[in-house]
C-alpha cells in the first residue's frame, strides 16, 4: 500500500513548531506493511492545500493528514477535502450533539463557529476525539483512503491508536512487528558482541542503537499476521534476554522511571527524594509513571541551603563539606528516607547553572542513595546547558537506583 | 519571493529521524521577506526526487534542499538536480583539491567514490562546508535559485549562516517582523471571536495558535524596512491588547516561569511550593529559570498523604475534606510558605492519573496560593492523559501566581 502524509498548519511553514506528527506516523506505517512515499507540509491555505490533496488522492492509496481541524476561520482542511472530492459538507446531527455535550460538560459556552467541527461529507465517517473538540474523518472513495486527524499530538496519537491503526491493521496483508529491549550499563560494542550468535538472522532482524538511556536492541519480524510475526520474535527475544541479562531494564515503550517503578513494586520497597540542582525534575520523572503513589513517598526539593538543614541535613555537614559535596548528597539521601519514612532515599546536589560554585565547575553533580544500612554514591561533572544538566542528573540518579535494585535486592521478589 | 524546502533522506521516510532542518530553515525565511509555500520530504529515490525537484523549479523562485550529498551510492541529490536541469556533472578541480586536502589533513585515505562530492554543473557554484566533506551547491538559472546543503544539522546551519543567508539578505526587498501576544484563560475560539474586528487585515496578518501555556496571537507585518514594519504592527498590537486584556501575560519569547521570576525578583518576594499531583513538575518549571535560587526556597513534593501531614497539613483537614480538596490545597499552600520560610506558598493537589479518586474525575486539580494574610484558589477538571494533566496544572498554578503578583502586589515594585 502506497501512503502519503500531509501535515497542515501555517505555524509549521513559519517554523514556529517542528512537525513531529509526520515522523511519529512514519514510524507507525511499516508495522502495517504500508510504504510511505511522500511527506509534505502546507499552510492553512485553501488553494495550495487543495492542490496537495488532489495530487495525494491521485497517487496514494492512503493519505494521512494532520492539522487544520480547529474551529477558527483559518482551519480549512475539511473544506479542502470536500472541494477536492466535490462533495457537500453538512452538519451531522450526532456529531453536533456530542460537540455540544463536550462544551456543556466543561461549562464552556458553545460558539456557533464550533459547528464546523461537526460537519461530514458523504464519503466520510467521523473518528471520535475524546481528547479534544475536533473529530477526525475517515474518507473512503474509489478504493482510496484519506484520514484527517487533529494537529495536537496528544489528540492525534490517541485517535491513531484507537481508530486508525486497528482499521488499517484489518486491511494489512503483511505486518512488521518489533520488540525493543532496553539495556543499561553495557556499551554498544559489548551488546553487539554478546548478541553475535543472533545477528546472522534476517527475519527477525536485530538492530542495536545507542540512546540517552542506554543501548536499545530492536528485534523486528515480518509476517502475514501479527501472531506469526510474534512467533518468529519470541525465541530470539528469549535468547537475547538471556545473553544480556541483567542489563535489560525495560522493553518497547518502557522508560527508565517505568523500569525502576516495576522493580520497586515487585520488591515492595518505597522511595523518597531530596533534590536541589534538579529542582523537582527527578520527582517529576518518578511520578510520570501511573501508580507511583504505591511506592513513592515524595521529594524534598530543598533549593535553598536553609531548607536542607530544616529538613534534616546537619548544618555541620553542609558548612564543613559544602552544599555541592558527596557528604551533603549522602546526608540528603539519608534525610529523605528518614523524613519521608521510605526504604530508600535518593538525593542530588550539584550545579545546573552556568557558573562555578564552591570551586566546582558547572554540571558538577553529586548523586547519592541510602537504605537502612548502606549508602551508594555517583559523582560527575558534565555541562551542556541548564536544562541538559538537569535531565542528565535525572538519568544518572535513576540508573544508580536501578543498579541498586538489581544488585542489592536481587532475589527479594 | 516564493520559496520551497525539500528534505531528502530515506531515514526521514522511515521515521527514524525527525526532520528538524525544515523547521529551522522555515523560521529563517520570513526575516528575509521570503514566503515559504511548500515543504516536502522525500527518500533517496532518483525518480521521486527528480519529480519533486522539477515541480519545485517550476513553481518556486527559491528551492532549499538538505540531505543526499554524501559519498555513497544512495546519495543522489546532485544527480537529480543535474538531471532536472539537463546539465552535465563534472569534477571541479578546485573542489577536488580541497576535498583531497580535507582527507589528508585528517590522515584518512581518499576513496575515489568521494570524488562525486567535488562535482559541479555549469549553473552551480560550490558552497564551502568547513564542518564536513560535502560542499553545498548554489544553483542559479532562469532567475530561479536552488540551494543544496548537507543533511547533518551542524553542517547545514553553519553553511546557511555563512553562505546562504548573507546572499539572500543582499537580494531581499522586504522584511517580516512579528509580535506574539501570549494569553491565558481564553479558548482559541473566544480569542478568534474577540479579535474578529482585526482579522480582516492582511498586513499585518494575525495568527491564533493554541499552545500549552495558553493561546498565542501572532501579529506579523511585511515592509521594506523593520521600522516601517513596526509602524504597521503598533496600532494592531494596541487594539489586540485592548480586546484581550487582561488575558495577555507575555509577549514573544516570554515564558510563564520567566515572567513570574521577573515579578518575584522585582518585588523582592520569595516562593515555596507543596505539590502532590504535579509530582515536582511545578518546581522543575520554576527552576528552569537561571537564578531561581534568588527567590525560590523549594518544594515539598508530598506525594504520600502522610507526607502532607508530616510537613504541616493538619490531619483533620485531610481526613475531613479529603486529600483532593480545596481545603487541603489551601492548607498545603500555607504549610509550604511556613515550613520553607517564604513570602508566598503555592500548592497543587489533584488527580493526574486516569482513575477517579474521592469521587472526583481524572484531571481534577485544586490549586491554591497563600501569603501572610490571604489565600487564593483555582479549581478545575480537565483530562487529556497523565503528562498533559501535570503540564496543565503547572500552567494553571503559574497563572494563578502571576495574577496574584499583578493584582495583589501592584505598585510594590
Amino acid at each position: 500500500m502506497r501512503a502519503e502524509i500531509i501535515s497542515i498548519g501555517t505555524e509549521i511553514m513559519l517554523g514556529e513548531i517542528v512537525d513531529t506528527n509526520a515522523a511519529w506516523l512514519a514510524a507507525k506505517l511499516p508495522e502495517l506493511g504500508i510504504d510511505l512515499l511522500w511527506v509534505s507540509q502546507v499552510g492553512d491555505n485553501p488553494g495550495r492545500l487543495q492542490e496537495v490533496l488532489a495530487r495525494a488522492f491521485e497517487r496514494s492509496e492512503l493519505t494521512v493528514c494532520t492539522g487544520g481541524l480547529g474551529p477558527t476561520e483559518d482551519d480549512v482542511t475539511r473544506e479542502a477535502v470536500a472541494a477536492v472530492l466535490g462533495e457537500p459538507m453538512r452538519v451531522d446531527a450526532v456529531q453536533e450533539a456530542q460537540l455540544r455535550a463536550w462544551f456543556t460538560g466543561r461549562g464552556r459556552p458553545f460558539i456557533e463557529r464550533n459547528l464546523k467541527q461537526a460537519t461530514l461529507i458523504p464519503s466520510a465517517r467521523a473518528l471520535p476525539n475524546p481528547r479534544g473538540t475536533a473529530p477526525g474523518w475517515w474518507v473512503e472513495r474509489e478504493g482510496r483512503v484519506i484520514v484527517l486527524m487533529p494537529g495536537p499530538p496528544a489528540e492525534m496519537t490517541h485517535m491513531w491508536e484507537a481508530e486508525v491503526d486497528p482499521e488499517l491493521a484489518r486491511r494489512a496483508t503483511s505486518v512488521l512487528v518489533s520488540r525493543t529491549l532496553k539495556t543499561n550499563g553495557l556499551g554498544e560494542g559489548l551488546v553487539d558482541e554478546r548478541l553475535s550468535p543472533l545477528l546472522a538472522g534476517t527475519n527477525p532482524s536485530i538492530g542495536i542503537y545507542a540512546r540517552r538511556d542506554g543501548v536499545h536492541v530492536r528485534i523486528a519480524a515480518k509476517a502475514p499476521t501479527r501472531e506469526e510475526a510474534w512467533r518468529l520474535i519470541a525465541p530470539v527475544e528469549q535468547a537475547a534476554r538471556a545473553l544480556l541479562s541483567p542489563a535489560v531494564w525495560g522493553e518497547d515503550n518502557d522508560t527508565l522511571p517505568g523500569g525502576v517503578a516495576r522493580m520497586l513494586r515487585d520488591r515492595g520497597l518505597t522511595l523518597a527524594l531530596m533534590e536541589s540542582a534538579t529542582g523537582g525534575a527527578l520527582a517529576d520523572a518518578i511520578t510520570s509513571v501511573a501508580g507511583a503513589s504505591d511506592y513513592f513517598r515524595g521529594s524534598l526539593v530543598t533549593y535553598a541551603t536553609q531548607a536542607k538543614v530544616d529538613l534534616g541535613v546537619a548544618a555541620e555537614t553542609v558548612y564543613t563539606h559544602g552544599v555541592i559535596s558527596r557528604a551533603t548528597a549522602e546526608a540528603m539521601a539519608r534525610a529523605a528516607r528518614e523524613r519521608l519514612g521510605a526504604d530508600i532515599g535518593v538525593a542530588i546536589t550539584g550545579i545546573a547553572g552556568a557558573d562555578e560554585l564552591e570551586g566546582q565547575p558547572p554540571g558538577t553533580m553529586h548523586v547519592a542513595l541510602a537504605d537502612a544500612t548502606s549508602v551508594r554514591y555517583h559523582g560527575y561533572a558534565y555541562y551542556q546547558g541548564r536544562d541538559a544538566a538537569k535531565r542528565r542528573a535525572v538519568t544518572e540518579a535513576l540508573t544508580l537506583l536501578r543498579t541498586y535494585l538489581v544488585e542489592a535486592t536481587a532475589g527479594r521478589e
